[in-house]
């Protein structure tokens, strides 16, 4: 197996290392493209199955829509034109000809999407809608990084029209919640919550809630973002609906989106040294069982049908038994910690002799004896423990990585020598903002509070805002 | 609600009908792409699960390659570019450049898998290699028509490597069969089955096997394909291994697909006049439950509360109540026939008295009165009687429109006033097969037989092929 580049040593090249000997993604000769490898994907489908149940618990309904976009759909809304087109890929040929009106490939569904709602919605029996999409996007990125930032990725985006403000106010911050729980529970991702400032809000959008996490090297990694699109588009594609009055009105819009970037943001967060760490929840395999054994004689069957029992009896999680011939019980141990394996049983012949096993936590690196016959409660407790622990982990690094600042001095300082979210005041305005990171190359993650007393960290005045900073994916 | 055109009178225009007015689909502005809305997509979303896991039982692994294929690589295989190049959407530009290579929206992703094949696969021990994609494919389609073919569709493509002709062999045949057992099991549509002729393989495979099923109009429709691809791609790619002796070998591949058209299918297979007629297991909807009531006073929580509860004893299945207050009863049972809900229950204040309901299956329309606390074990029982009545009706409707033809005199007459499929002799020349479709418009759906004695429709000669005959969609 290849070896892994400390983190502390050089953290991104420990990122690509992981990617690649976890068996996550390859790269693919298609610039910023990557390949999903089957372990990788079995990360999305977890994700993927148990979101999309949430999704539709708060009913929104699944649909598809085309990938391909006329460009002057883009070109309806000014903001968001300007925000996207420079990353399109555009088709400008199909079927051997070349085509009238040029298509992008989506780089999101506002518009494609927006132009029918505008057939969907004609009266107020037909608000809220609610619709979601599971699709891959294509956005032309010049320095790309698998799972973090790639050419083409794959997400869910959830769009809704509403009667009024309240509506989508309520929405944009449903889904944002929704996020931060799917983020805690399933994820095992402590994420702050909060606005956007306008400098970084989506293209078009009236005001962007976003969920972002902590990386291990001190950075910060925006997972999820939920958008209140106002009335923008209902301008721009003529989204009306006649009220209860018979009056016509303009709907309210979000949208909102998570994408494989959850698969980069779980490494950045809970990864160390040894590999990839999973939450039990969102591992393909929760439990891998090592059989120890001499590969010659009788031993083998011996220990390989205990563990068979032990799967059978652990059979309503995800267990895998790992029976291969060609490779070391030493060298089956290192690869279960790069890929992230929650927990591992190991058997062999002088454990099966006291009816016991060990029982290894990729969490802890604890390693405990266990009777056979206790595994069956253990098991699930463990798995909890462990899932909650990372939660705890996670929470912990980020609470000691997040600096309350006063001066400017200081933040510089602190952001060099230790990083991490730095809660400090802002005046609002775009030009300290704009200051701040071309200087430090920090950015407004989410606000904090909205009315508060405190001074701009860069220019002094008084402000209301207080934020969070820090340098970012 | 719109009327739906009769099938006797215009069956394409039936088709477009119930597509509409079951609300599967939409026309989006972008020609020959379709917007797939809630109720579609829910079908497509049970087809997926369903086919999912018997795709993981055949221990394949689920996987995401790119989207964008460089130019290059589909030339690298003569007759995959000659059939596939002249249906490409070509995207030129990226980023606000001109890109060095045109890039190809895949149209089936052979190419860039085998590709990265070349490195996966180096030893004996590599093989079998077996991996599925569920993705969007782009085919520059001149005629669409909602799901039978649209420039923009869904789809899982399997694409497996192996080490010699019998593991290929034997994997395509697995496939075909996966296809067959699901067309029946779960869609209840009756498929024959079999290898292509050479003129209608797939451009660059050594064989193609499909399932075809026959559209109430008497046309086939080609549900799905499995090919036997051969050593071509293996060459073109230089996908390699090491055998058992050290000796380097060439893989067998196989690749094997179906798509949204499996929703066309069910559409042209199972509806009738008053619409669509969903088989239950593939149904969003298995029950509807509509309370019958005066819209004011207690009797419509009366009602509702009896719904409620027999929602509530089914819940195992898929149940909707269908609670709207706008429209009538007459009216919601239409909509749910045009929608193909396999039941329906009907519960008023009469029935109430009686403590009874009305069970009315969609697929006979047979309406029959029963005590609620029968429901329990009368609707699995109905449910599974529907699922397999549906299935035996479509045979038989296949049964009677297959004809053992003679002459060329008959094939002609028989295709003109009866359709379905024809079964004659051909001598294996696509010069004959040329000719037929020239002058009928039928083409080969499948060889029967392959060792037999018999005559060519056509040329009369001495023959050894049995085939399907048909026109097709």
């Amino acid at each position: 197996m290849s070896k892994i580049t400390s983190q502390s040593q050089d953290f991104s090249q420990w990122y690509l290392d992981i990617v690649k000997v976890a068996e996550l993604a390859d790269y693919s000769k298609v610039k910023g493209c990557m390949v999903i490898k089957p372990y990788g994907y079995a990360i999305w489908e977890n994700i993927q199955r148990e979101l999309d149940s949430r999704i539709k618990a708060a009913d929104v309904k699944n649909v598809y829509f085309p990938l391909l976009i006329p460009e002057s759909f883009l070109q309806r809304e000014k903001e968001h034109v300007e925000g996207f087109m420079p990353e399109c890929a555009v088709v400008t040929h199909g079927g051997g000809k070349k085509l009238t009106e040029n298509l992008v490939i989506r780089p999101t569904s506002e518009t494609i999407m927006y132009d029918t709602f505008s057939d969907w919605i004609k009266s107020y029996r037909d608000l809220p809608l609610k619709i979601n999409q599971w699709a891959n996007i294509v956005r032309w990125e010049m320095r790309t990084r698998p799972f973090l930032r790639t050419t083409e990725f794959l997400w869910q985006e959830g769009h809704t029209a509403h009667k009024d403000k309240a509506g989508a106010d309520e929405e944009a911050h449903r889904a944002l919640k929704m996020y931060e729980d799917f983020d805690r529970d399933f994820l095992a991702l402590p994420v702050l919550t909060g606005r956007k400032s306008d400098k970084e809000k989506f293209a078009g959008a009236l005001y962007t809630l976003s969920t972002e996490a902590l990386a291990k090297d001190g950075k910060a990694i925006q997972a999820g973002t939920s958008h209140n699109l106002g009335m923008t588009f209902a301008e721009s594609f003529n989204i009306n609906y006649q009220d209860e009055n018979g009056a016509l009105q303009k709907v309210w819009q979000t949208s909102w989106g998570v994408s494989t970037r959850l698969i980069g943001t779980l490494i950045v967060v809970h990864g160390d040294e040894k590999g990839l760490r999973l939450p039990p929840k969102v591992a393909p395999t929760q439990v891998v069982i090592v059989p120890i054994y001499k590969t010659d004689g009788e031993e083998r069957e011996t220990v390989l049908k205990a563990a068979r029992q032990i799967a059978s009896d652990l059979k309503r999680f995800r267990v895998l038994i790992d029976e291969r011939d060609t490779y070391t019980p030493g060298f089956k141990f290192t690869e279960w910690e790069v890929k992230g394996v929650p927990l591992r049983i190991e058997i062999g012949p002088r454990d099966l002799a006291k009816n016991s096993c060990i029982l290894a936590r990729r969490d802890t690196s604890e390693k405990t004896s266990l009777e056979i016959s206790e595994l069956f409660t253990a098991v699930p407790k463990l798995l909890d423990q462990i899932q909650e622990n990372m939660y705890e982990q996670a929470l912990k690094f980020r609470e000691e990585m997040t600096s309350e600042i006063g001066t400017y001095e200081d933040f510089k300082k602190i952001l060099e020598e230790k990083g991490g979210f730095l809660v400090t005041g802002w005046c609002g305005k775009e030009t300290c903002e704009q200051k701040i990171q071309e200087e430090t190359k920090a950015t407004i993650r989410v606000i904090k509070e909205e009315n508060t007393k405190c001074k701009c960290v860069y220019c002094g005045e008084k402000s209301s805002h207080k934020v969070y900073f820090a340098r970012a994916y």
